[in-house]
């Protein structure tokens, strides 16, 4: 039995996501506003967790925040052919401000390269100034066509960074750590979903990169979601800005540029990969709260009494736990479960006039994590709900952080488990198009842009990436069946 | 003697001001976009700061993150009258995306009362729902004809509350706390800036407001600058977009709301309010680095000592100290020590091979404020040097950690000193033109609209608010000579 108002995940999976978007407030369609949404306290939440993991890694890695402007002279998109042509189609035009036409058209920015680009030009003189390591914080403005909460939507929220270097090996090196230690560091452990981390082929990559870098993760329908990408620009945009520098033999040189992103569709990523029929299931670390407190009590007095355990029980939680106790007054116990389980609250503490008598508490989680058989049910599908445990008071604090930590490894396990269990692997087209449709499929690829071309059109499935980590040897391509160095992974995409 | 670069302030104010800007690498101009300005990360550092001291204040007095789209249909502008008057003339209007005109324009959000309105409308339905308690972090655009960096640019960033309620008193609480205890408090405890908190008369409130509050400081050439405002907006934008609840007697009523925000414009009022001829001047706890440690060495063999030294010197000022040991070894110690100046970082420690052999440290203060005299020297406008003092290592911590304290009370003190001296009171206009050049002047007022905007035309000033503290008894209006009940604080305002 699914949740009242929501869709089973195995009846309608994109009904079922967009019910617990709704069902656990973290949006609203901007119906006036095409293709935008708000993003509900709730959400945004989730956004700013998101935020700040990210922002400490980011400035751990010697990166400072700036701000450029929103809005970019037309023109200036025009500059690298490449740009143009991924994003020219997408934006959002000023042509009209302060009650006169103006002269050149502004975008509202779908990306910065260009504008940054302009002013690091300015700014770097020396290989002394480099690298210049700088990331943003900021909406983008991208006009899509379909668009879905969090997943897509024609405004998004972000960070950019973009670095410049002295030279190839710097920028590579660079591209490389931001994907590692920032991206996939960040979303494996405090999202608890599991990435691989790769290369994305030419028809892929960012419209004027040299290479583009991503990290993929499987959603509980078997498709990928982008998580994040981090480009290695070479000297494209350096040369178009002109972005140049003196080198220690004082020759002026063309710097190597990098730029890289994650935006707010790691809140779809996030809802996909862990909830479930009964709602959100949100990872301990990146939960706003970690544990939600409900004193249950019919008269005054038990109130009172009641209270007054929770005061004492929590008194030693803050900054070690994230929790709220739930006083409102109009509503049941039974109501206020149903909810805080929809919103993916980890933990219940229920505590009553009887726990208070016998000083102990009920802990529910709000996902069962079998440690010795943790995937068999959940891969299934249908989350076997928790049975209530009965806590001592005494250690409480250590137990639920203990819980908690427990719940944050078993929720990544579970998603590695499911991911293995839906990877598959192909030795030629039939079985490609075959297993694509479950999951992952592995494979030797040396085809071209065409030959990939040609499979996205017969089986909507892409090459997510030539990951990173790969397998001694060579093989036959499953598509040309040509002698390939690189295995690839297939898979449909959000 | 100023700092090379630095015009001096006494002799062009607003060039200084520019200079400094410049000087400790706050900002860019951004030419190719109208009236922007690049936040550069020493300056969008200190926005990071003043985020975080707001965000946690925000938060603590019941308030909840959330994001609305930044494009706004054209015609919601135009649904309140006051507001479209106020602001229809400024925006930037978006009339074509994604390769096609639009059959209705959007305006990037010069304010967000009307889009969030709108979805305040389908959100509130009972009064259990209020009240409403949710800001919004954002970047806004105003085409403004001069600007001038962060005091004034077409896009800003800042925070914008919106909230409702089910009556008049709760909306008032609701803004007057906002005024006093996030925005007051904020600025003069971690800015250390005072500010004199009041009612905005009509010619001056908010368009579309019932009631506009301040809070106003005063920069170093007795100029005014608003620092914040929060605005009842009374039932006003409830109506226009209908914001309704059922009351606890099942009766519909229109609510009542408040917005209010402050800007980057914070940042302005830092720099005017405590630098000096050499550079930035930053309270200690809002600046992103408190102290910094500059080593002092010829020989390889001194550097390994003293960077050992620094190095057990900071071992504990982790959590406690923001510090950052300036290794840089192709400058001089005396170029360095400029350049911090320049920053506006609060302490400077030296450490050279002597200090080594003698266990002690060099201290150089940003700028002297002898407790004894602390105003004297500063409010003649020329900052006396700090005179270096040798510390002992021993117990170093607690002493950088007790000066950093001292230099915030002494700036706040010295801030109000200023303000002190240069805040008059007129009893009729000849007085009034006279001492409104030199700063604040208060005076009794029981004028109309039209008196002031005569006021504001013959001398540039206009009344920066009716403040909330006032002294007994009545007196005579400064324009009209009739009986008043109210004093007005009026300047010349940035």
């Amino acid at each position: 039995m699914a949740k009242e108002g929501i869709t089973p995940r195995a009846q309608d999976y994109a009904q079922w996501y967009l019910d617990i978007v709704r069902g656990a407030d973290l949006a609203d369609y901007a119906e006036v506003v095409r293709g935008c949404i708000v993003f509900k306290p709730t959400g945004y939440a989730l956004w700013e967790a998101i935020q700040r993991g990210l922002d400490d890694r980011i400035k751990a890695t010697g990166h400072v925040n700036a701000y450029f402007p929103l809005l970019i002279p037309k023109s200036f998109l025009m500059k690298e052919a490449e740009h143009v042509e991924g994003f020219a189609p997408q934006v959002a035009e000023v042509t009209r401000a302060g009650g006169e036409e103006l002269a050149e058209p502004y975008v509202i920015r779908p990306t910065s390269e260009t504008i940054i680009g302009y002013f690091y030009a300015k700014w770097v003189r020396s290989w002394r100034d480099l690298p210049l390591l700088i990331n943003q914080w900021a909406n983008v403005m991208r006009w899509e066509l379909r668009t879905r909460p969090f997943l897509r939507t024609t405004e998004f929220l972000w960070q950019e960074g973009h670095t410049v270097h002295v030279d190839e090996t710097d920028a590579e090196r660079e591209t490389l750590l931001i994907l590692r230690e920032v991206y996939a560091d960040f979303v494996e452990k405090e999202m608890a979903v599991p990435v691989i981390q790769g290369l994305k082929t030419e028809k892929e990559k960012f419209p004027g990169a040299l290479r583009t870098y991503c990290m993929e993760a499987m959603m509980q329908d078997g498709r990928a979601l982008q998580a994040g990408t981090s480009h290695n620009l070479g000297q494209n945009f350096a040369k178009v800005f002109d972005i140049k520098y003196a080198d220690k033999n004082n020759q002026v040189q063309h710097a190597w540029t990098t730029s890289w992103g994650v935006t707010t569709r790691l809140i779809g990523a996030l809802i996909m990969a862990h909830s479930d029929d009964d709602g959100l299931v949100l990872p301990p670390r990146l939960a706003p709260i970690q544990a939600v407190v409900v004193p249950i009590y019919k008269t005054d007095a038990e109130r009172a009494t009641v209270l007054d355990a929770v005061q004492k029980i929590t008194a030693d939680w803050k900054g070690r736990i994230r929790f709220h106790v739930d006083t409102r007054d109009h509503l049941t116990p039974g109501f206020k479960f149903n909810e805080w389980e929809l919103k993916g609250i980890p933990l219940r503490v229920e505590v009553g006039p009887k726990d208070v008598e016998k000083g102990s508490v009920a802990i529910a989680q709000r996902i069962q994590l079998n440690n010795s058989q943790p995937v068999a049910q959940a891969a299934g599908g249908k989350p076997a709900k928790a049975p209530k445990s009965f806590v001592p008071q005494a250690g409480l604090t250590e137990h639920v952080m203990g819980l908690l930590a427990q719940m944050q490894s078993g929720l990544f396990q579970r998603a590695l488990k499911f991911r293995e269990e839906h990877t598959f692997e192909a030795s030629d087209y039939e079985e490609l198009k075959e297993r694509v449709e479950k999951g992952f499929v592995w494979a030797w690829w040396a085809g071209s842009r065409e030959d990939e071309e040609r499979i996205q059109e017969e089986t909507k499935a892409t090459i997510r990436c030539l990951p990173l980590e790969q397998p001694a040897g060579t093989g036959k391509c499953v598509y040309t069946g040509k002698e390939a160095v690189k295995r690839a992974v297939f898979a449909k995409a959000y």
